[in-house]
């Protein structure tokens, strides 16, 4: 029963969960979408009720698709990118191709993309969080210029982020939450929907990684002013950090309301010692916080993976 | 209680259920999601555990979100389309505020977008109709021109037909089903993932049409040798049929292994009156069967999107 690992060329991460694999013995196919067709290759049949397919990667392996026992999702390219004569027609084909015929498989996905598509979603998060029993910061996403300078009247001390996450240029463009001041002019509002969300003044940023039933929470100590840790050198670095059983509790139903597999869970941690939910990245990088803590993560998700069921 | 029909303007589909809606008593708010920003708004509030959020729109009426009853997804225009200022970053912030918010207001979908996407995926369509119990034509997705060849031989009379639906130029490209002989050149299979099925030799065409749990089957006669009727105007015009208890069953199992509430399918009858899958469209048009067939398909949506329910 093989591991299918859906990614790039270049992804250290994934090359770290890989060589876990190949050190626990677990047959791996890695396989890159942007390399269909071309360097991969697929084949399904649906005969008489049955359904059969298989696929070639990996410089000609090919692996039957009964014979998966799980498949993660890194960092994927896109079908048809490595295409002689790419079209978004052949990108829309390959890609109906390749994610078709694997949900056709039934195996454990880490995460299944349409779960993923609905996880991505931040005004959903912050509903399923609330639901979880996290602390979420009161949070506003409008297009009402009154309703937004009532808001920051309210709360006073407030940040404003993207609601969809990165910038759709190529490369993404980076946007920073930043610190606004409620006497801001908000008539821009109403020219796209704007989130502001009442500032936590943190003492530590929280990164939680769950894989699985494994939490793995790591700390990083905050300057109380400093709004957004990934674009600044200040602050310490990461050290693992105890998950209290509350939270624990929270990051469970979350990922069960959210069917997830996997899940980065941001937090800022506030004076009193309660961590605030900021979001969860279905897709949030790991590696850098095993680095820094030695929390063996890639382990983790190697395992997940490795994990026969009884299907 | 309002239903919420998202929308673009010219839609005398979506103007016959708000009609019937009307005619029945049941407030209906129309919002065309291209609008937002500018004719439509929103404002959505996450404070304390508590979510509040409401829309504006058909010129400033406001809507709760908790008011909500039902949303159907007609035509919906691309959030942002109709900015003064419009850019792929402001499509995706608008996108993910409205769908967000909606999405947290637990309300019946028809149909929910995240069910929708899995279910436009064809290669698993074939899956979930074996699975429901129908009927289904050997099918063969593939990227190897060899085992295009070996399925051509085995089973001669052929039809190849796209993957992923539409072609996604704008306007689409159509892209009729077509015949083919079993020794054609399949050396281009390699270029991309083709789609080969055996032929059904038809005497009609079947539309039936699920709304919740009614069913509305339409039968339209056929020359055994005309492949996809959507591009011709021979045969007869569309008249009411007998659904068969087996395949009520299998439509309903399909339903509920998919999640949709409404759904389009598509079946060529067989010379021994076999219903063969063809596919299952969650968006599908079916005004053009009430026409024909006086079926009140708009009267059945219209009553599923105002059926009150416990929550």
């Amino acid at each position: 029963m093989t591991v299918l690992v859906l990614t790039c060329a270049e992804d250290v991460t994934a090359d770290m969960v890989v060589s876990a694999l190949h050190d626990a013995g677990v047959p791996v196919v890695r396989l890159d979408p942007a390399d269909l067709p071309g360097q991969a290759a697929l084949s399904a049949e649906y005969v008489k009720g049955d359904f059969h397919g298989y696929l070639s990667a990996d410089g000609g392996r090919v692996v039957s698709m009964s014979g998966l026992r799980s498949i993660w999702i890194r960092r994927p390219g896109e079908p048809g990118a490595h295409a002689l004569e790419q079209s978004a027609w052949l990108t829309a084909e390959s890609t109906q191709a390749l994610y078709g015929t694997l949900y056709c498989t039934g195996v454990r996905w880490m995460n299944h993309p349409v779960a993923a598509v609905q996880a991505r979603c931040k005004p959903w998060q912050l509903r399923v969080a609330h639901r979880s029993g996290f602390a979420v910061p009161p949070t506003l996403i409008t297009t009402f210029p009154q309703v937004a300078r009532e808001f920051a009247m309210e709360h006073r001390d407030l940040v404003v982020k993207s609601v969809s996450g990165a910038h759709p240029s190529d490369p993404p463009m980076a946007l920073p939450t930043t610190r606004i001041e409620p006497d801001a002019d908000f008539a821009e509002v109403g020219a796209g929907p704007t989130l502001l969300q009442q500032r936590v003044p943190k003492r530590a940023d929280i990164r939680l990684t769950c894989v699985g039933d494994e939490l793995f929470a790591a700390r990083k100590a905050s300057d109380p002013d400093q709004v957004d840790g990934r674009f600044t050198d200040k602050g310490g670095s990461w050290a693992p950090a105890e998950v209290p059983s509350r939270i624990a509790q929270a990051v469970r139903a979350y990922m069960s309301l959210a069917q997830l597999a996997y899940g980065a869970f941001d937090f800022a941690e506030d004076g009193d010692g309660t961590w605030w939910f900021l979001e969860c990245n279905q897709g949030g990088q790991f590696g850098f916080v095993q680095l820094e803590t030695g929390q063996p993560i890639a382990g983790a998700v190697a395992a997940w993976l490795a994990l026969r069921t009884a299907g």
